[in-house]
């Protein structure tokens, strides 16, 4: 049993002509202290090419395999029922079910290749990160952008990211009462964030979530990040474009900005520039176009914008969408946005695996044992930060 | 022997009454992927108390003995060529003297929190870190500030990060000839950067080295970035105040400039601000003034400036001292620096435990085996960055 994870990989890793393995094995990991389960891996009948994995993901008992069957197909159908469940399915803390989920996001990533083919092999859907201070207006701005998008005949799916909504609550409510008008289009799906409260976990199921709405034919998502945290970095590694909301204000509302996120943005809109606010809308706008420049760029063929908009009076706001049309056009062309979506999901491999890792070290009992006498002499300079380490270390592998 | 590092351990995390263990292992442990070898623990002949542990390193050899508190004495009464000596003990790659530089280091750990003690608790050095892009003028800068600080009865170290050196190479001698004046100087100590060129470990030996030109009684550190990579961020974590240095030209020569480093900064220097540059240096002042209101502040108490001096003229030179000065008093007295310290310290220690633990994942055989057929599968979409992390920490957990 202990070695069946390497056997499994070898499936994956080459065309094998490996014996046929059927079990499930559960993995006990977990996020940022908090403990999830995941149980791995699928299980294949005969060998397989690596090519072929995941059309041979069989071993489903028949309820299962009709389970599956409806979600994929009213999926890409797109029926937001269905879209609703296998988001449900893939953010599930169920061993069993989190399987299903994996074979279900399987079939969507090769319906995704096959559409990607179809289109020159380029992305059919663009995915637009949206982040700013509290206050910022994020949810009024994405409400009449979206209305905005649907009446042009786009489908627009709104996700969240809130690493904290197990801890402080009510967001989720929030954005659903504050979107009105968009949560009853029939042509914009609203996906409040899970309420399995680690980042690692909410970025996971985030990311998969993008991947079965682009599935069920939503063309334009919106992430939109929510609390507080590493939100806004997440979502800056999960989408093609980071578009920064800042209001017309000074000081010390922009301390909740996040530190090195503005050089992350590829636009900034100052928002609620009406009434008496343009004046101060103008001013932070050259501001930040001041600022803009003397940080580094996230993209060769794209200098970032800083443009104003009013999601009451709706001022600017095509304007704000024509530069996001625009940049997406400019790093579709320049192969950019491909390149940066193949970056992202290594990002995320490695940043699971890190955070994994790390967990792992950190419950290991004689870590846990010796840590904080060890943390406390560190901190108080009794012993050195690398003497410290390499105790805990050599003890994580002596028993490990 | 597998279980000595828990036992050992044990010593450290509780007054315990373990019986004698002598015994020397090597914990094989690698920085990006570079190899290194770490000899651990040191010896006990008794049973000891936590807060006993430095006074308690004891199974010298007579010859180690003698060196050692040879190395001591002359490091704790100034001597240069102790410094040198210890600072290259510290560097080492050999196991048993990596063992020697941390039995040295925790008597020199002890003899500064006396000398702490002595002082009410505060820090008696101060430890700046300079960086800045290339053709800054960092050198120069250092060059000016440093005479002109053993000028005022100072004793002043200067020490260089530099993780691209073994690559690169150059920047070491560079550094020597350009500070001729100050190498030449009784009460400056200058040590180019250790050519071991991984990230992880150079952080650690100048982290470690800081500590020692501190035992050996220089009361300012200055701490220059050399070279690429992530040594900004890696000096701004090991020290009391972070001063960026900006040259007076703008675009492109500013994209050497790291993502993220202006908001480290507690000083900005606009740097060559004579004859011609006046003008455009006194644009950047203004420019990355206006800038810094907008990022978040690394202090409480303190707000970051921007000031601009000359090397040449030394126009400038002791008002951006005096403003280094006033930080230090400020965050001396608000208890900032005291409490930035021990944050530090345990950042590196878990950057150190972070760094090695993913080290001994990527050098894990059944993951070297599958990474690079699973890394291109998520590259190209096949597979999901989440079910590869799984497969590639379920075939590290089964066999490790």
């Amino acid at each position: 049993m202990r070695g069946f994870g390497v056997r499994f990989l070898r499936l994956f890793s080459r065309a094998s002509t490996a014996v046929p393995q059927i079990t499930t094995t559960p993995l006990t990991c977990c996020l940022h202290r908090r403990v999830w389960v995941c149980s791995l891996p699928f299980v294949y009948r005969r060998s397989v090419s690596s090519a072929a994995v995941s059309q041979h993901i069989q071993d489903l008992s028949g309820p299962e395999q009709r389970l599956l069957n409806k979600l994929y197909g009213g999926l890409i159908s797109g029926q937001r029922a269905s879209l609703a469940e296998s988001i449900t399915l893939v953010e599930t803390q169920h061993p069993r079910k989190k399987e299903l989920a994996q074979v279900l996001l399987q079939r969507v990533l090769a319906y995704q290749r096959e559409q990607e083919n179809q289109n020159g092999g380029k992305p059919v859907a663009f995915r637009v990160g949206l982040s700013g201070p509290p206050g910022a207006g994020k949810s009024s701005f994405i409400e009449v952008v979206g209305k905005m998008l649907t009446g042009r005949g786009h489908k627009v799916a709104v996700l969240a990211v809130d690493p904290s909504s197990c801890t402080t609550g009510g967001s989720l409510l929030g954005d659903k009462t504050r979107m009105t008008e968009l949560s009853r289009d029939m042509n914009a799906f609203i996906r409040p964030s899970p309420t399995s409260g680690t980042l690692g976990g909410v970025t996971r199921t985030t990311n998969e979530a993008i991947v079965l709405c682009e599935g069920a034919g939503y063309d334009i998502i919106l992430v939109e990040t929510v609390g507080v945290g590493q939100s806004e970095f997440a979502v800056a590694d999960m989408v093609d474009m980071f578009v920064l909301l800042i209001p017309p204000a000074g000081g010390d509302e922009l301390q909740g900005i996040k530190r090195g996120i503005i050089e992350r943005a590829d636009l900034v809109v100052v928002t609620k520039s009406d009434g008496d606010l343009v004046v101060p809308a103008r001013r932070i706008q050259s501001e930040y176009t001041s600022a803009l420049k003397l940080l580094r760029r996230n993209s060769k063929s794209w200098n970032p914008e800083v443009v104003r908009a009013s999601s009451h009076s709706s001022e600017g706001i095509p304007e704000a969408w024509a530069k996001m049309e625009s940049f997406r056009n400019t790093v579709l062309t320049s192969g950019e946005l491909q390149g940066r979506r193949r970056a992202q999901q290594k990002v995320w491999m490695w940043s699971l695996i890190q955070e994994n890792v790390l967990c792992h070290f950190q419950n290991h009992p004689s870590v846990r044992e010796a840590l904080p006498r060890l943390e406390e002499q560190v901190t108080r300079g009794v012993i050195s930060p690398g003497l410290a380490a390499d105790l805990l270390l050599k003890a994580f592998s002596a028993s490990s």
